[in-house]
Protein backbone atom coordinates (compact mmCIF):
# COMPACT_ATOMS: atom_id res chain seq x y z
CA UNK A 1 0.00 0.00 0.00
CA UNK A 2 2.72 2.54 1.18
CA UNK A 3 5.18 1.57 -1.85
CA UNK A 4 1.74 1.75 -4.65
CA UNK A 5 1.39 5.37 -3.22
CA UNK A 6 4.59 6.85 -3.34
CA UNK A 7 5.01 5.12 -6.57
CA UNK A 8 1.68 6.40 -7.57
CA UNK A 9 2.44 10.11 -6.99
CA UNK A 10 6.00 9.62 -8.56
CA UNK A 11 5.60 11.94 -12.07
CA UNK A 12 8.77 9.99 -13.71
CA UNK A 13 9.35 6.35 -14.10
CA UNK A 14 11.77 6.05 -11.29
CA UNK A 15 10.86 3.66 -8.60
CA UNK A 16 11.45 3.69 -4.81
CA UNK A 17 13.67 0.45 -5.59
CA UNK A 18 15.80 2.51 -7.93
CA UNK A 19 16.59 5.47 -5.28
CA UNK A 20 17.87 2.25 -2.23
CA UNK A 21 20.10 1.07 -5.57
CA UNK A 22 21.16 4.63 -6.33
CA UNK A 23 22.36 5.37 -2.47
CA UNK A 24 24.11 1.88 -1.97
CA UNK A 25 25.91 3.02 -5.50
CA UNK A 26 26.45 6.54 -4.66
CA UNK A 27 26.59 6.60 -0.57
CA UNK A 28 27.74 10.48 -0.90
CA UNK A 29 24.91 11.78 -2.51
CA UNK A 30 23.69 13.20 0.75
CA UNK A 31 26.97 14.37 1.86
CA UNK A 32 27.84 16.41 -1.24
CA UNK A 33 23.94 17.39 -1.95
CA UNK A 34 23.10 18.92 1.50
CA UNK A 35 20.44 20.74 -0.21
CA UNK A 36 18.61 17.08 -0.28
CA UNK A 37 17.87 16.85 3.21
CA UNK A 38 15.54 19.53 3.08
CA UNK A 39 13.37 17.37 0.96
CA UNK A 40 13.49 14.63 3.36
CA UNK A 41 10.90 14.52 6.24
CA UNK A 42 10.35 15.59 8.86
CA UNK A 43 9.63 18.45 7.02
CA UNK A 44 11.44 21.19 7.69
CA UNK A 45 10.12 22.99 10.76
CA UNK A 46 13.37 24.84 11.93
CA UNK A 47 16.99 25.20 11.35
CA UNK A 48 16.79 21.79 13.51
CA UNK A 49 15.73 19.61 10.66
CA UNK A 50 19.40 18.37 10.18
CA UNK A 51 19.41 17.63 14.08
CA UNK A 52 15.53 15.67 13.71
CA UNK A 53 16.58 14.06 10.76
CA UNK A 54 20.07 12.38 12.01
CA UNK A 55 18.33 11.59 15.72
CA UNK A 56 16.21 9.73 13.00
CA UNK A 57 18.67 8.19 11.18
CA UNK A 58 20.79 7.29 14.65
CA UNK A 59 17.17 5.47 16.10
CA UNK A 60 16.62 3.72 12.79
CA UNK A 61 20.51 2.59 13.05
CA UNK A 62 20.17 1.80 16.98
CA UNK A 63 17.05 -0.64 16.03
CA UNK A 64 18.79 -2.26 13.12
CA UNK A 65 22.09 -3.06 15.03
CA UNK A 66 19.64 -4.18 17.90
CA UNK A 67 17.57 -6.53 15.25
CA UNK A 68 20.80 -8.11 13.65
CA UNK A 69 22.34 -8.51 17.52
CA UNK A 70 19.69 -10.52 18.24
CA UNK A 71 19.58 -12.18 15.10
CA UNK A 72 23.23 -13.15 15.88
CA UNK A 73 22.76 -14.31 19.37
CA UNK A 74 20.17 -16.83 17.75
CA UNK A 75 22.03 -18.30 15.47
CA UNK A 76 24.97 -18.64 18.14
CA UNK A 77 22.49 -20.38 20.14
CA UNK A 78 21.08 -22.94 17.27
CA UNK A 79 24.72 -23.68 16.27
CA UNK A 80 25.49 -24.90 20.29
CA UNK A 81 22.26 -26.47 20.77
CA UNK A 82 22.96 -28.70 17.28
CA UNK A 83 26.70 -29.07 18.39
CA UNK A 84 25.30 -30.57 21.50
CA UNK A 85 22.90 -32.89 20.04
CA UNK A 86 25.33 -34.29 17.64
CA UNK A 87 27.79 -35.05 20.32
CA UNK A 88 25.02 -36.82 22.13
CA UNK A 89 23.99 -38.91 19.48
CA UNK A 90 27.37 -39.12 18.32
CA UNK A 91 28.63 -41.05 21.52
CA UNK A 92 25.56 -43.27 21.62
CA UNK A 93 26.21 -44.18 18.02
CA UNK A 94 30.12 -44.67 19.29
CA UNK A 95 28.85 -46.76 22.01
CA UNK A 96 26.37 -48.64 20.18
CA UNK A 97 29.64 -49.25 17.81
CA UNK A 98 31.62 -50.80 20.99
CA UNK A 99 28.55 -53.49 22.00
CA UNK A 100 29.37 -57.37 21.45
CA UNK A 101 26.78 -58.95 21.97
CA UNK A 102 22.54 -58.55 21.32
CA UNK A 103 22.60 -58.54 25.68
CA UNK A 104 25.07 -55.24 25.31
CA UNK A 105 23.24 -53.96 22.74
CA UNK A 106 19.62 -53.67 24.18
CA UNK A 107 21.28 -52.74 27.62
CA UNK A 108 22.48 -49.59 26.00
CA UNK A 109 19.54 -49.04 24.36
CA UNK A 110 17.01 -49.56 27.35
CA UNK A 111 19.14 -48.15 30.28
CA UNK A 112 22.46 -46.60 28.86
CA UNK A 113 20.66 -44.21 26.52
CA UNK A 114 18.79 -42.32 29.03
CA UNK A 115 21.69 -40.49 30.88
CA UNK A 116 23.64 -40.26 27.80
CA UNK A 117 20.87 -38.70 25.53
CA UNK A 118 20.21 -37.04 28.70
CA UNK A 119 16.46 -38.15 29.07
CA UNK A 120 14.00 -39.16 31.63
CA UNK A 121 12.65 -41.91 29.78
CA UNK A 122 13.62 -44.77 26.95
CA UNK A 123 12.26 -47.56 25.51
CA UNK A 124 11.39 -50.15 23.53
CA UNK A 125 7.84 -50.50 22.31
CA UNK A 126 6.81 -53.70 20.35
CA UNK A 127 3.44 -54.84 18.93
CA UNK A 128 1.73 -57.28 20.89
CA UNK A 129 1.62 -60.57 18.80
CA UNK A 130 1.47 -64.27 19.24
CA UNK A 131 5.24 -64.71 18.87
CA UNK A 132 6.12 -62.01 21.35
CA UNK A 133 8.08 -64.18 23.12
CA UNK A 134 10.63 -63.50 20.88
CA UNK A 135 11.23 -60.40 21.01
CA UNK A 136 11.04 -60.36 24.70
CA UNK A 137 14.50 -59.20 24.31
CA UNK A 138 14.36 -57.86 28.03
CA UNK A 139 12.24 -57.01 31.02
CA UNK A 140 11.65 -53.52 30.81
CA UNK A 141 10.34 -54.05 27.31
CA UNK A 142 6.72 -53.32 26.84
CA UNK A 143 3.88 -54.89 24.51
CA UNK A 144 1.05 -52.95 23.24
CA UNK A 145 -2.08 -53.73 21.11
CA UNK A 146 -1.64 -52.39 17.57
CA UNK A 147 -4.86 -50.65 17.64
CA UNK A 148 -2.86 -48.05 20.19
CA UNK A 149 0.10 -47.87 18.02
CA UNK A 150 -1.19 -47.28 14.11
CA UNK A 151 -1.69 -43.66 14.31
CA UNK A 152 2.14 -43.98 14.73
CA UNK A 153 2.46 -46.56 11.33
CA UNK A 154 2.51 -44.00 8.42
CA UNK A 155 4.34 -45.12 5.40
CA UNK A 156 7.71 -42.71 5.06
CA UNK A 157 7.04 -40.94 8.67
CA UNK A 158 9.41 -42.64 11.29
CA UNK A 159 9.90 -39.84 13.90
CA UNK A 160 7.42 -38.07 15.81
CA UNK A 161 8.13 -35.59 17.39
CA UNK A 162 5.40 -33.54 20.35
CA UNK A 163 4.74 -32.43 23.69
CA UNK A 164 2.81 -35.71 25.32
CA UNK A 165 -0.95 -35.52 24.81
CA UNK A 166 -3.62 -37.93 24.84
CA UNK A 167 -2.53 -39.59 21.28
CA UNK A 168 1.23 -40.71 22.64
CA UNK A 169 0.77 -40.24 26.93
CA UNK A 170 -0.23 -44.68 26.81
CA UNK A 171 3.87 -44.86 26.04
CA UNK A 172 4.79 -43.40 28.75
CA UNK A 173 2.11 -44.71 31.81
CA UNK A 174 3.35 -45.57 34.94
CA UNK A 175 7.74 -43.78 34.25
CA UNK A 176 9.13 -42.29 37.21
CA UNK A 177 8.87 -39.19 36.27
CA UNK A 178 6.11 -37.16 34.19
CA UNK A 179 7.02 -37.13 30.57
CA UNK A 180 5.78 -33.85 29.21
CA UNK A 181 7.66 -34.11 25.61
CA UNK A 182 8.62 -36.92 23.48
CA UNK A 183 10.13 -38.21 20.47
CA UNK A 184 8.51 -41.83 18.93
CA UNK A 185 11.13 -43.37 16.64
CA UNK A 186 9.74 -46.12 14.15
CA UNK A 187 11.96 -48.92 13.45
CA UNK A 188 11.95 -50.10 10.13
CA UNK A 189 13.26 -53.72 11.76
CA UNK A 190 11.76 -56.68 10.39
CA UNK A 191 9.40 -55.33 7.31
CA UNK A 192 6.66 -57.16 9.13
CA UNK A 193 4.84 -57.02 12.60
CA UNK A 194 5.38 -56.49 15.28
CA UNK A 195 5.84 -52.94 14.39
CA UNK A 196 8.70 -51.62 16.99
CA UNK A 197 9.15 -48.79 18.49
CA UNK A 198 12.40 -46.68 20.67
CA UNK A 199 10.76 -44.41 22.58
CA UNK A 200 12.36 -41.03 24.10
CA UNK A 201 10.94 -38.92 26.82
CA UNK A 202 11.56 -35.92 28.76
CA UNK A 203 9.98 -34.07 31.67
CA UNK A 204 11.16 -30.82 29.72
CA UNK A 205 8.20 -29.83 27.72
CA UNK A 206 10.22 -28.49 25.46
CA UNK A 207 12.58 -31.28 24.95
CA UNK A 208 11.23 -32.06 21.79
CA UNK A 209 9.02 -29.97 19.44
CA UNK A 210 7.00 -30.68 16.11
CA UNK A 211 9.25 -27.71 14.75
CA UNK A 212 12.98 -29.08 15.26
CA UNK A 213 14.87 -31.16 12.41
CA UNK A 214 15.15 -34.82 12.57
CA UNK A 215 17.99 -35.74 10.21
CA UNK A 216 19.64 -36.34 13.61
CA UNK A 217 17.58 -38.89 15.14
CA UNK A 218 16.56 -40.44 11.46
CA UNK A 219 20.34 -40.88 11.65
CA UNK A 220 20.16 -42.56 14.91
CA UNK A 221 17.22 -44.39 14.11
CA UNK A 222 18.98 -45.89 10.61
CA UNK A 223 22.00 -46.38 13.00
CA UNK A 224 20.20 -48.52 15.87
CA UNK A 225 18.39 -50.57 12.61
CA UNK A 226 21.43 -51.82 11.11
CA UNK A 227 22.64 -53.15 14.34
CA UNK A 228 19.94 -54.64 15.92
CA UNK A 229 19.94 -56.56 12.26
CA UNK A 230 23.53 -57.28 12.80
CA UNK A 231 22.82 -58.77 15.96
CA UNK A 232 19.49 -59.95 15.17
CA UNK A 233 21.07 -61.64 12.17
CA UNK A 234 18.28 -60.61 9.98
CA UNK B 1 18.98 -10.87 -11.79
CA UNK B 2 16.59 -8.38 -10.84
CA UNK B 3 19.22 -6.39 -8.91
CA UNK B 4 21.60 -6.59 -12.43
CA UNK B 5 18.58 -4.82 -14.14
CA UNK B 6 17.79 -2.20 -11.65
CA UNK B 7 21.50 -0.97 -11.54
CA UNK B 8 21.64 -1.33 -15.07
CA UNK B 9 18.69 1.03 -15.38
CA UNK B 10 20.04 2.88 -12.57
CA UNK B 11 23.63 3.65 -14.49
CA UNK B 12 21.64 4.62 -17.90
CA UNK B 13 19.01 6.74 -16.61
CA UNK B 14 18.97 7.87 -12.84
CA UNK B 15 20.38 11.11 -12.31
CA UNK B 16 20.91 12.91 -9.12
CA UNK B 17 18.24 15.15 -10.37
CA UNK B 18 15.81 12.08 -10.52
CA UNK B 19 16.45 11.84 -7.03
CA UNK B 20 15.43 15.43 -6.08
CA UNK B 21 12.38 15.23 -8.61
CA UNK B 22 11.18 11.57 -6.35
CA UNK B 23 11.90 13.05 -3.36
CA UNK B 24 9.55 16.57 -4.01
CA UNK B 25 7.03 14.43 -5.71
CA UNK B 26 7.24 12.20 -2.50
CA UNK B 27 7.88 13.96 0.08
CA UNK B 28 6.84 11.03 2.70
CA UNK B 29 9.83 8.59 1.32
CA UNK B 30 12.08 8.68 4.09
CA UNK B 31 9.20 8.78 6.62
CA UNK B 32 7.58 5.51 5.35
CA UNK B 33 10.88 4.22 4.52
CA UNK B 34 13.07 4.47 7.22
CA UNK B 35 15.69 1.87 6.00
CA UNK B 36 17.08 4.40 3.20
CA UNK B 37 18.00 6.34 5.98
CA UNK B 38 20.87 3.86 6.74
CA UNK B 39 21.87 4.71 2.93
CA UNK B 40 22.33 8.70 3.78
CA UNK B 41 25.28 9.54 4.55
CA UNK B 42 25.30 13.03 6.43
CA UNK B 43 27.18 16.39 5.92
CA UNK B 44 30.16 16.64 7.25
CA UNK B 45 31.07 20.55 7.62
CA UNK B 46 28.81 21.68 9.91
CA UNK B 47 30.38 23.93 13.49
CA UNK B 48 26.99 22.54 15.63
CA UNK B 49 28.70 20.19 18.05
CA UNK B 50 25.20 18.27 18.53
CA UNK B 51 25.49 17.23 14.73
CA UNK B 52 28.91 16.52 14.99
CA UNK B 53 28.64 13.88 17.43
CA UNK B 54 25.53 12.68 15.59
CA UNK B 55 27.76 12.13 12.91
CA UNK B 56 29.96 10.07 14.39
CA UNK B 57 27.14 7.85 16.34
CA UNK B 58 25.83 7.26 12.61
CA UNK B 59 28.95 6.47 11.12
CA UNK B 60 29.78 4.67 14.01
CA UNK B 61 26.81 2.93 13.95
CA UNK B 62 26.72 1.89 10.32
CA UNK B 63 29.92 0.35 10.60
CA UNK B 64 28.79 -1.85 13.29
CA UNK B 65 25.35 -2.63 11.19
CA UNK B 66 27.70 -3.76 8.11
CA UNK B 67 30.09 -5.53 10.83
CA UNK B 68 27.07 -7.24 12.14
CA UNK B 69 25.41 -8.19 8.66
CA UNK B 70 28.90 -9.76 7.60
CA UNK B 71 29.27 -11.45 10.53
CA UNK B 72 25.85 -13.26 10.12
CA UNK B 73 26.32 -14.19 6.89
CA UNK B 74 29.59 -15.57 7.82
CA UNK B 75 27.67 -17.42 10.39
CA UNK B 76 25.15 -18.90 8.05
CA UNK B 77 27.64 -19.99 6.04
CA UNK B 78 29.16 -22.18 8.54
CA UNK B 79 26.10 -23.87 9.66
CA UNK B 80 25.45 -24.89 6.20
CA UNK B 81 28.84 -26.03 5.43
CA UNK B 82 28.76 -27.94 9.13
CA UNK B 83 25.32 -29.24 8.15
CA UNK B 84 26.99 -30.45 4.69
CA UNK B 85 29.95 -31.91 6.58
CA UNK B 86 27.62 -33.74 8.97
CA UNK B 87 25.88 -35.05 5.87
CA UNK B 88 28.85 -36.52 4.19
CA UNK B 89 29.78 -38.34 7.55
CA UNK B 90 26.57 -39.48 8.68
CA UNK B 91 25.82 -41.40 5.21
CA UNK B 92 29.25 -42.76 5.46
CA UNK B 93 28.84 -44.36 8.71
CA UNK B 94 25.52 -45.59 7.92
CA UNK B 95 27.09 -47.14 5.08
CA UNK B 96 29.92 -48.81 7.09
CA UNK B 97 26.90 -49.85 9.09
CA UNK B 98 25.53 -51.93 6.09
CA UNK B 99 28.54 -54.00 4.86
CA UNK B 100 28.22 -57.41 5.51
CA UNK B 101 31.83 -58.48 5.81
CA UNK B 102 35.23 -57.57 5.98
CA UNK B 103 35.13 -57.64 1.97
CA UNK B 104 32.53 -54.82 1.81
CA UNK B 105 33.96 -52.59 4.34
CA UNK B 106 37.50 -52.55 3.00
CA UNK B 107 35.46 -51.33 -0.54
CA UNK B 108 33.33 -49.00 1.30
CA UNK B 109 36.59 -47.19 2.77
CA UNK B 110 38.72 -47.75 -0.31
CA UNK B 111 36.63 -46.66 -3.06
CA UNK B 112 33.13 -45.66 -2.23
CA UNK B 113 34.13 -42.88 0.65
CA UNK B 114 36.07 -41.08 -1.93
CA UNK B 115 32.70 -40.10 -4.00
CA UNK B 116 30.26 -40.34 -0.55
CA UNK B 117 33.02 -37.98 1.06
CA UNK B 118 33.21 -35.94 -2.03
CA UNK B 119 37.32 -36.34 -2.12
CA UNK B 120 39.77 -36.60 -4.71
CA UNK B 121 41.37 -39.74 -3.35
CA UNK B 122 41.32 -42.15 -0.51
CA UNK B 123 43.65 -44.93 0.61
CA UNK B 124 45.01 -47.11 3.70
CA UNK B 125 48.31 -46.19 4.41
CA UNK B 126 49.93 -49.53 6.61
CA UNK B 127 53.55 -49.53 8.31
CA UNK B 128 55.55 -51.92 6.15
CA UNK B 129 56.31 -54.67 8.53
CA UNK B 130 57.46 -58.78 8.47
CA UNK B 131 54.21 -59.91 8.51
CA UNK B 132 52.67 -57.46 6.00
CA UNK B 133 50.37 -59.90 4.23
CA UNK B 134 48.00 -60.12 7.07
CA UNK B 135 47.21 -56.91 6.21
CA UNK B 136 47.18 -56.74 2.79
CA UNK B 137 42.97 -56.53 2.48
CA UNK B 138 43.25 -54.73 -0.80
CA UNK B 139 45.58 -54.32 -3.54
CA UNK B 140 45.05 -50.68 -3.44
CA UNK B 141 46.35 -50.16 0.08
CA UNK B 142 50.37 -48.92 0.40
CA UNK B 143 52.39 -49.81 3.02
CA UNK B 144 54.98 -47.40 3.94
CA UNK B 145 58.36 -47.84 6.18
CA UNK B 146 58.14 -46.50 9.61
CA UNK B 147 60.39 -43.42 9.39
CA UNK B 148 58.37 -41.50 6.84
CA UNK B 149 54.87 -42.57 9.32
CA UNK B 150 56.69 -41.21 12.50
CA UNK B 151 55.66 -37.23 11.81
CA UNK B 152 51.97 -38.70 12.29
CA UNK B 153 52.71 -41.02 15.15
CA UNK B 154 52.14 -38.47 18.31
CA UNK B 155 50.79 -39.27 21.43
CA UNK B 156 46.91 -38.22 21.90
CA UNK B 157 47.16 -36.51 17.99
CA UNK B 158 45.16 -38.49 15.41
CA UNK B 159 43.98 -36.19 12.94
CA UNK B 160 45.93 -34.14 10.68
CA UNK B 161 44.61 -31.40 8.41
CA UNK B 162 46.26 -29.48 6.40
CA UNK B 163 47.48 -28.43 2.59
CA UNK B 164 49.89 -31.39 1.09
CA UNK B 165 53.49 -29.91 1.66
CA UNK B 166 56.74 -31.56 1.99
CA UNK B 167 55.73 -33.50 5.36
CA UNK B 168 52.71 -35.49 4.22
CA UNK B 169 52.99 -35.00 -0.10
CA UNK B 170 54.09 -38.85 0.16
CA UNK B 171 51.30 -39.63 1.04
CA UNK B 172 49.76 -38.93 -1.96
CA UNK B 173 52.44 -39.52 -4.98
CA UNK B 174 50.71 -40.90 -8.34
CA UNK B 175 47.53 -39.97 -7.39
CA UNK B 176 45.43 -39.41 -10.49
CA UNK B 177 44.63 -35.56 -8.96
CA UNK B 178 47.00 -33.88 -7.49
CA UNK B 179 46.01 -33.67 -4.11
CA UNK B 180 46.73 -30.00 -2.71
CA UNK B 181 45.03 -30.58 0.95
CA UNK B 182 44.77 -33.25 3.00
CA UNK B 183 43.38 -35.13 6.15
CA UNK B 184 45.77 -37.88 8.08
CA UNK B 185 43.95 -40.00 10.39
CA UNK B 186 45.87 -42.48 12.53
CA UNK B 187 43.48 -45.49 13.18
CA UNK B 188 43.92 -47.17 16.38
CA UNK B 189 43.41 -50.43 15.16
CA UNK B 190 46.45 -53.14 16.94
CA UNK B 191 47.93 -51.59 19.74
CA UNK B 192 51.21 -52.46 18.04
CA UNK B 193 52.59 -52.28 14.57
CA UNK B 194 51.66 -52.18 11.94
CA UNK B 195 50.75 -48.35 12.43
CA UNK B 196 47.74 -47.78 10.07
CA UNK B 197 46.35 -44.50 8.06
CA UNK B 198 43.45 -43.57 6.64
CA UNK B 199 44.18 -40.91 4.37
CA UNK B 200 41.68 -38.59 2.37
CA UNK B 201 42.89 -36.03 -0.71
CA UNK B 202 41.09 -33.01 -2.02
CA UNK B 203 42.26 -31.25 -5.19
CA UNK B 204 41.32 -28.33 -3.46
CA UNK B 205 43.52 -26.65 -1.93
CA UNK B 206 40.89 -25.10 1.01
CA UNK B 207 39.07 -28.37 1.44
CA UNK B 208 40.79 -29.59 4.90
CA UNK B 209 42.65 -26.99 6.64
CA UNK B 210 44.38 -26.79 10.14
CA UNK B 211 41.75 -24.41 11.40
CA UNK B 212 38.99 -26.58 11.08
CA UNK B 213 37.44 -28.48 14.10
CA UNK B 214 38.08 -32.18 13.52
CA UNK B 215 35.17 -33.55 15.50
CA UNK B 216 33.36 -34.86 12.54
CA UNK B 217 36.54 -37.00 11.33
CA UNK B 218 37.12 -38.03 15.37
CA UNK B 219 33.85 -39.58 15.01
CA UNK B 220 34.16 -41.14 11.29
CA UNK B 221 37.58 -42.60 13.03
CA UNK B 222 36.19 -44.05 16.09
CA UNK B 223 33.30 -45.81 13.90
CA UNK B 224 35.83 -46.84 11.10
CA UNK B 225 38.01 -48.10 14.31
CA UNK B 226 35.18 -50.24 15.92
CA UNK B 227 34.20 -52.13 12.65
CA UNK B 228 37.64 -52.76 11.79
CA UNK B 229 37.74 -54.64 15.06
CA UNK B 230 33.75 -55.78 14.04
CA UNK B 231 35.24 -57.54 11.67
CA UNK B 232 38.96 -58.49 12.07
CA UNK B 233 37.38 -59.71 15.37
CA UNK B 234 39.91 -58.00 17.40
Amino acid sequence: MKKNQTQKNNNSKIKLEDIKVFLENNPKTFKENPELFELVSPPSRSKNNLIDIQQHMIESLQKKTADLREKNSKLILLVNENEKSQEKINTIILNMLKTKSLEEFINLLLYKSQKLLDLDYVNLIIEETDNKKQFQFDKKIIFTELKRLKPFILEKEFIFLSKTSRKNEFFFLGTPEKILSSAIIRLNLFNKPPASFFVLGSKNSDHFDEGQGTELLNFLKECIESYFKLWLKL
